[in-house]
């Protein structure tokens, strides 16, 4: 996967939230998902189709982390990961998907997106199957990490 | 969302688990998703967009019912969530969407899909993000229960 196809994700990932939630992201190196399982507590994952490719984008977050964006973006403090949390992910998977289509958009890409669901529970895993590459986007803020999953097809 | 719509959906899984693991499998009354979470083990995901609408597809097992289908289906004894049964999962969901999809088709309904994700990790539950409703489809085996949940924009 060329640098070109990640790097609307990761811009767009970290203007989502450094915009909304006013915290510092810091994107990490991309890395190769081998064996390496990023666990989170809340996930919101989306599929995306186009003409030229099509696959899947998870964000994963800790409990730490998306209660403290909440926090920053909501003005809640919730302690639990309730309606208001899966809706936030929700909202960021689509704000940060919809945000990395309209950069593909001016790279001659064109995608459509499905709808996006969010898995809660603690320390789940993400596995995506394809036949194209498994890359994981580390970011880091103040209130922890969390990881973007991308996997396209060829 | 209407009986046409769902039919495909309940016609395919039917059919990819009675014929794949050579199971009875009986389709249970379709319900709306309110405050019921089914929660399952493992969870295969895919999002389908279409010209008509677009929405995901989810299939949830508990660990007894998917070791209990990998043993008919592969022959395999599984302890434990492993690569054969996430691959098993994922492999379920592409046939179940895809002869879905092939029933939509005669329909005049056209869909794309993404790339399965699968969701491994004790008791998470999947929310679907959508103005669309949330419709639970219940399956029983004699191995246990499953459930598919789809959600589509209206």
């Amino acid at each position: 996967m060329k640098a070109d196809f990640v790097n609307p994700f990761l811009e767009s990932v970290v203007n989502v939230l450094s915009t909304m939630a006013s915290m510092t992201v810091t994107a990490g190196t991309p890395s190769l998902k081998t064996d390496d399982v990023a666990k989170g507590d809340v996930t919101g994952l989306i599929g995306m189709t186009g003409q030229q490719t099509k696959g899947s984008f998870a964000i994963t977050f800790t409990e730490r982390a998306i209660f403290n964006i909440a926090s920053k973006m909501l003005g809640d403090h919730p302690t639990e990961v309730d309606e208001s949390v899966t809706d936030l992910v929700g909202e960021i998977t689509n704000m940060a998907t919809g945000g990395a289509k309209a950069l593909f958009e001016q790279k001659g890409y064109d995608f459509d997106m499905a709808i996006p669901t969010v898995v809660a529970g603690k320390n789940h895993c993400i596995v995506h199957k394809s036949s194209g590459p498994k890359l994981i986007l580390p970011f880091s803020t103040d209130a922890g990490e969390f990881f973007v999953e991308i996997c396209f097809e060829p």
